[in-house]
């Protein structure tokens, strides 16, 4: 079995939690490292085996960033557990593949306008720069996944829509470029399930075999239906946070990511076995609120408990 | 045209606001009349033709629903729009054919466990029950609909699981009894988009030209999944409650009925058109929320707006 295989079983649903990436993005206070350490392990009990869990920026800038080293090493003791981090430049990258981090995430905007606004380079530079790092995976670290993440796939706060022949020629670019994975995400939470649904089953044809990721967020209050529209149309990875955490820089006052909680109870009735226990994740989103008191926490699952029909954790 | 698709034309979606009954059950706060008055009139300009409006039971005992005559009169008024009430016995249905109300909507609970506890008497005899209202209201009130809700249809509170099979042998005995419409209803929240889904699509073999709505809960963050997979499979007439106002009393601690905001969001994004002004909405929250100073109100399209690229509107 293929370590992509091994990471991303394609006869099963892989829900990663990105709370501690996507979740401190924006965040003015956040955990301690002992305290992030306390939420992955408690995550890792309750049955989550994939975490996002950092950007390799500078520490100046992205203080919260700080400890993802340790946090590497935190996954790394964890059996079957794998982590993921951003790396926006090559200097990113590189420090990336001096870490045991399992997976790479670079980062392509939609659309131009949103590349040159956000990240002062093209698209096209984007994707040169997965073609860059995957070059130096393959040389120094071939056990490691690149992961391809377009942003904006769904809608654009600055270019407004976004086609999905678009999208499915820049994700062609990245899989050409030697990315593994492609992650489709709706930044700005426009998306609805048809849309979604259309890019998925877009999605399955372009891959093939190869994983492709959702990304979803719940900006207005359609990452559930979005998420099942993925799942009824052949997206077998979804990112989630805990508690909903996150915001977005371009949809201001926004709901965050989508609930990992409420996520998981979804895949549940829709018949994907998820190995998760939504009442142990009740248990994280303690030592998580504790640990940040003032961000809100969303999701509904692990307040009112599972029906009590419900005979899927047995 | 039919009385029945005049109310609710099969080739369109039809969203029924629903709070002011399912809103106002469990309140101990409740909106004055002319607040009430102010609610419908603003939801109306907004675009919203149906109303479902209170219940006719003892005005001693559920003092929120005792101005329902005057509501009924307010709805009459405004053009081309249709009020809803519950009648729970034939007393109530009595009242109800002595006024200008469109439609009377009986109950019956999907579970005979829930029906002795919850209305003290069988499946039966509320199937039963329909069929006297429905001789009444031909002998009375020709034009008026009968509505058969079906409560706990996807799970119940009390017998847990729900067979399928038996919701749509009870939906058959209502139609056999006169009912005009179905309401599927998700009374605890326990359903996700696939059970839905299915339960739809029977329901539109079994109704065939007649129409059926789905009745959604909130309760587990499903609800906006749960309504896309009912459009998905012939459902047409949702009820939706503004804000999410409402729990449930077999709930503890939910959240309510499924957002009606997020609802005409979620059907534009699909292609239904709604004729629903979300932006107007607003306004009509501002309307409630002032009028129920304590009441949580949810629901995430109206705080952040439409996205950039939506053209429905026009």
């Amino acid at each position: 079995m293929s370590q992509l295989t091994h990471t991303y079983p394609n006869d099963r649903v892989t829900l990663r939690e990105v709370g501690l990436r996507d979740g401190l993005q924006m965040v003015k206070q956040w955990p301690k490292t002992s305290e992030k350490r306390s939420w992955l392990e408690a995550e890792y009990r309750a049955g989550v085996r994939h975490f996002e869990i950092g950007s390799f920026l500078p520490a100046a800038r992205f203080p919260q960033f700080a400890d993802l080293p340790d946090l590497i090493e935190t996954v790394a003791d964890l059996d079957n557990a794998h982590s993921a981090a951003l790396a926006l430049n090559e200097r990113g990258a590189e420090n990336a593949l001096q870490t045991k981090v399992n997976e790479i995430v670079c980062v392509v905007s939609a659309t131009e306008e949103h590349s040159q606004a956000n990240m002062r380079r093209s698209r096209e530079d984007a994707v040169a720069l997965i073609g860059t790092v995957a070059a130096m995976q393959r040389r120094e670290a071939p056990e490691k996944v690149i992961n391809a993440g377009l942003s904006m796939a769904f809608g654009c706060s600055i270019a407004g829509t976004v086609e999905q022949s678009e999208v499915l020629k820049l994700a062609e670019a990245c899989l050409d470029a030697g990315a593994d994975v492609i992650g489709i995400a709706d930044t700005v939470g426009y998306a609805g399930p048809k849309q979604v649904g259309g890019m998925c089953a877009a999605m399955e044809r372009l891959c093939g075999d190869r994983p492709f990721a959702i990304h979803l967020h719940d900006t207005r209050g359609m990452g559930i239906a979005n998420a099942a529209a993925a799942l009824d149309n052949g997206a077998r990875i979804i990112d989630a946070s805990l508690g909903g955490l996150g915001g977005c820089p371009f949809a201001p006052g926004a709901t965050g990511n989508v609930v990992f909680e409420d996520i998981v109870f979804l895949c549940e009735t829709m018949g994907f076995a998820t190995g998760i226990d939504i009442d142990a994740l009740k248990n994280v989103r303690h030592i998580v609120e504790n640990a940040m008191p003032e961000e809100p926490f969303f999701g509904d699952i692990t307040k009112v408990g599972a029906p009590n029909n419900m005979t899927w954790r047995a």
